[in-house]
């Protein structure tokens, strides 16, 4: 069982950091970079993108909503052929300091609230993952497991990495339960660490609602920017390696045809 | 007699607009185009990109100092490791803004009081320049006559289109007087126009000392946000015309070898 | 009859300019000014104040969501006890630029998005509303017509100055129709001269719907910022003082008890 | 004796967090918090206001110039009439939310290459100060040694309060050595106290020349933002204290007359 093992990384921004970007680097197969509109600027971004290219871990563009202050977490209601032109911005920019460090970028994904937003929408989905396939039509989109992403990106002949979210609470629907619900997110560790053992030995999860529900995963998401969390990445790294699981860069899992 | 006529467009920001990018776009054969540092944002590039592609006009990055309060004409001491991210960044973007409407970028230039630091400093042009080159050897730089920025592109083998500009004030080596400076900007359209033929006829340019200077042209800017320029930029191309320079974009003039 | 004329002044940005400020202030007895947020910087603020005060006009800060690139048009979904420091942060900012001036703040009004959601919903008006009794008591709120606005100031014991809009249509509560609806801004001079006819002379708007709705006016707002406004703006403060109306700044309409 | 122990507060931006705020609440007497412009937002001003006030700590502003991404350590060359307004703007929005809070501004300062700029230029440093009191004329200016600072203040008619900076080198001018220069920033915690001492029992700091030279000191400065350096703060506050200093707030200490 081969699967991947990402984690949003290049999350400063000027003099701010956030996160154990390196310590992660050792755990992780691929990495999804801020592009400086809800965290990350360029040096931090070419910083980031060494560090992936070093370690051989695949590189994202983590494009969000230009929203600094609010880290990119607050809904914003943009008209979507601008929000389309913001997506086309981020993905660029990262896609040239890639090339002048001598990486490639092999996927994408949408941050907080554009996340979120496009997820459970498949109105807002079309039109953003139509421009990603614009851009390039070999990157893959990291998604947790959303209908309206996977839509979209069928039509437009994108692949799709689904990303399990450990330690946060799904709904009924297999989507995110937003950040400010009670109990969305699970800070328990051996509870985090219960998730992924379910996810890998039976490919389902327990919803919020306590159903279970099936769960295609391509991918785990690591966190390391709240105390303990690199432990715990190690701790899940460890846990998959022991039932057998082998980590695998999102871009040799789904493999373009 | 060839001579490319370019400007700088998709300079607004947000809902606010500078110069008349239509008018323009009718008259010039290459646009530089703000990058979102020091103006411009995603779907203004977007929009300058396609008016840009639909008249077959050469596509050009401007890149500035992170500075909109400033428009970019503000020195701001930048470390060179961290200014060389901010180029490629900008670069990068608008490359995916071109790539997704089909169209190229040929050719970058730096705006303001970089172009201006670079152009009279080797120490800055050289790693500036060389970020150019990794970033895409194919681009040519636009810049107003420097030592320091066509010794840089030399060295990186990289080409030079040195534009003229017909309504600022030339030092005696050849370099823009900085705007502050009385005379700097000559603003009577007739003392433009003239200085227009004195280009094209002998090839040079009297400098605000009253000496004469050879100064090589491949390119004539226009501008557009004064009240007259498009009337003047008009003047000036048929002015060119009538002495039978042909109109020719920078990348047909600069042809790859 | 005594009626306060006011408009948004002080849009620009760094390079940027919008409307012509110059032109309204011999118009009108109020100017509600941009505070940094979605339009505005400390320069403009500081010169905005400047031709206030030199007018005898009355200053207002004008303040909106942190979104220049939207011009503070779009919604954002940010935590009240956030938002509240976002309004708290711009009214100290104008009140500092007006002391050093010699000029006072009387009023303060919510703009673009931010104006519309707290003008249809209580929950988010009166937190607001609350913090800028905290400010300043002395402070008026100017707003279009909105029970949320008028029952949160109620509470606080602020003035409410409630602003007619004449080139913007009204739903059948008296709210403004969200500008991407069709109809919602009224373009033809003449139409909108007839409604600022019929506000003096009855007292009432005709909604989109065709109802005829009471609405108290203490204020018009006049723009300059689209061909032919200004020109516009002259003819309703002639219409006006044609029809027997005294052009009183909002401060003199409602004068603290 | 008395001496007043300041710090710099409220660093953060939005998501990020710089040094340890509330450890060093306990340590000091004034705080200079950041105005949103090199660092801080209403959110956190907010939240940095109460815990001074909470405390019985004086509060100050940090102004800077507007560069998130560099800190507001970057040169920027600023028109002094624009610059002055930013700094007015700065001082409105912080003393706004002191007032919502019930708290009053006692002093400011200028922060990182501003306040280098400010404190070796007089042409820079009278107009700013000027603008200080024009604000608030009972402001106190902290800074650090400077003739320029004090020079200006001094025809303004406003208290300044030096402030000495243990762990950062000083020329044979009194002024602090930039931080790129090898040996300007002194790191271990032992010299650091050393010179504390030094400065408590002679008046004296040891320039990098090796030359002695007479420094008065109001304050101190305590830092929060790298390892060790809240566990330092302490050592240096209880060594003040056991050479029989009292830790006063800087209004205290320099008492308007």
């Amino acid at each position: 069982m081969k699967i991947d093992l990402n984690a949003d990384l290049g999350e400063g921004f000027g003099p701010w950091r956030m996160g154990e970007d390196e310590a992660l680097m050792s755990l992780i197969s691929s990495a999804n970079v801020a592009c400086g509109y809800h965290a990350g600027d360029p040096l931090i971004m070419d910083t980031t993108v060494r560090l992936a290219k070093a370690g051989g871990i695949d590189l994202g563009a983590h494009v969000g909503f230009p929203d600094l202050m609010g880290f990119g977490r607050r809904q914003m209601h943009i008209e979507i052929k601008e929000l389309v032109t913001y997506v086309i911005y981020q993905l660029g920019a990262l896609a040239g300091i890639a090339a002048v460090n001598g990486h490639r970028m092999t996927h994408m994904s949408f941050h907080g609230a554009l996340g979120n937003m496009a997820a459970a929408d498949a109105a807002l989905a079309e039109p953003l993952v139509r421009a990603v396939a614009a851009f390039d039509p070999r990157l893959i989109i990291s998604s947790s497991s959303s209908r309206a992403i996977e839509g979209a990106a069928d039509k437009c002949g994108l692949r799709v990495a689904t990303t399990f979210l450990a330690d946060r609470a799904y709904d009924d629907d297999c989507l995110l339960v937003p950040r400010k619900v009670e109990g969305s997110v699970i800070k328990e560790p051996a509870a985090v660490l219960k998730r992924v053992r379910q996810l890998l030995e039976e490919g389902t999860v327990t919803a919020l609602s306590g159903k279970v529900l099936r769960v295609p995963a391509h991918s785990i998401l690591l966190h390391g920017d709240t105390p303990g969390a690199v432990e715990l990445a190690r701790t899940i790294r460890q846990e998959i390696e022991q039932l057998g699981g082998h980590i695998t860069p999102i871009s040799q899992l789904l493999a373009a045809s």
